[in-house]
């Protein structure tokens, strides 16, 4: 692959099947709250996760000797060990445990894009880590952002912007992707206040009205890891730990 | 419905099922350059159009008599008797003329709307009219975007922004779509050089490249027109002249 590499923007799991992602890395991202947790997780030493999208499966993990993260509309499910928040993915609850994480748009997300060349998982918790790994890989780059029940959503559009201001700007990667060029837009307009923008968004509502917007802080401040999660074949692990286990 | 009523976007066709469509009014918008052509030659007074997907379709309308307008990637077929520019649509051309107009992302989005209360065609030439017959239908109202072959596009996102914009600015109506507020922003970006804006589009390098780019300063130019234009089974009418016809 030469430079410039191309780098496109999904919207949402639904439009998915209108890019090449065979032969592209795929940048899965669902900040609202699924890929910020999973990189929490990762960063405080979680082994693996399993992205499980229905309740009834997260009770078979639960029954495995998983841990489980799993919530409805705010409340922890009585099955489960915590909820989605990434506050639950402490040191404590994680270390070289693994975990089932019951996430609706997030796992179908990651299916749908388990036949391309490398699934990465990002948020703005490693937003810079995530845009270091995609300019070393010599790859075409898709960032598919989970939505909300297939719908476009705003938290995974900002942070698309942020990633393709990374890769664009240096050069090494273009669009010419209208997805990517809103996102650009979007970002421009959200990045001098992040957390005031996102309250723009559906879910920041929803999240406030269960009461979780304590989230919101910890999610909308980037840079504080510099984990690489990946997805193969139905798991989620860290990009440096599988190195090094290698 | 009481006021505030509800406005909605719908990035592409093929996230049109996720919306409540059938108790809504829909506005079908595909800027390049379908709804711009079609909203011309209703202004210089067409019967009526027939939006077909097909060039096998177009050419059995041509058959029947009709006036059909067809061409791919630039070039005006060769049964066609022009091609699908606004220019086209002129009063010699159309006037009391019924009409086969081949595009397949604007067909294929007023067939899928045909379920709702009403269907209206809109375009930056008719932008204040549609908004101002919205207030009147006391209605909620979904924008659906034609996009680029199931894809979001740039140019009919700027154009839902604006027509947010309008509707919402007068209090009428309330937005809680991540979709239009998305749109609403990036019209605040577009609005003060539209045409200059519309240049990051991919469907604007498309148009150039066919040699067609002397239609954009028509179609970005705002309210030339206060034709409301009317799908329903299958044709698409001008509203004014069809309550006159009753």
């Amino acid at each position: 692959m030469q430079d410039p590499r191309k780098v496109e923007v999904v919207f949402t799991p639904d439009l998915f099947h209108h890019y090449n992602s065979k032969n592209s890395v795929v940048v899965v991202v669902d900040i609202l709250r699924a890929t910020s947790a999973i990189c929490t997780a990762f960063e405080n030493g979680a082994d693996e996760i399993i992205p499980v999208p229905g309740i009834e499966e997260a009770k078979e993990y639960k029954k495995l000797g998983y841990v489980v993260a799993a919530e409805r509309d705010g409340k922890v499910l009585e099955f489960a060990d915590f909820g989605n928040s990434p506050y639950n993915f402490t040191v404590e609850n994680v270390k070289d445990q693994k975990i089932a994480y019951s996430t609706i748009n997030g796992a179908k997300s990651v299916r749908l894009a388990q036949n391309s060349k490398l699934v990465l998982i990002a948020s703005f918790i490693n937003l810079s880590a995530i845009a270091s790994k995609l300019r070393e890989i010599h790859e075409d780059v898709i960032i598919l952002c989970a939505g909300w029940k297939g719908k476009f959503c705003l938290e995974d559009t900002v942070f698309a912007g942020a990633l393709v201001e990374k890769l664009t700007g240096g050069g090494l990667f273009y669009t010419r992707c209208d997805s990517a060029v809103a996102s650009l837009d979007i970002w421009s307009l959200a990045k001098s206040g992040l957390k005031y923008y996102a309250d723009k968004a559906a879910q920041t509502d929803r999240l406030r009205r269960f009461g979780k917007d304590s989230d919101l802080d910890y999610i909308y401040t980037t840079d504080t890891s510099s984990v690489i999660p990946v997805y193969h074949e139905g798991l989620i692990k860290d990009y440096q730990r599988l190195m090094k286990d290698q």
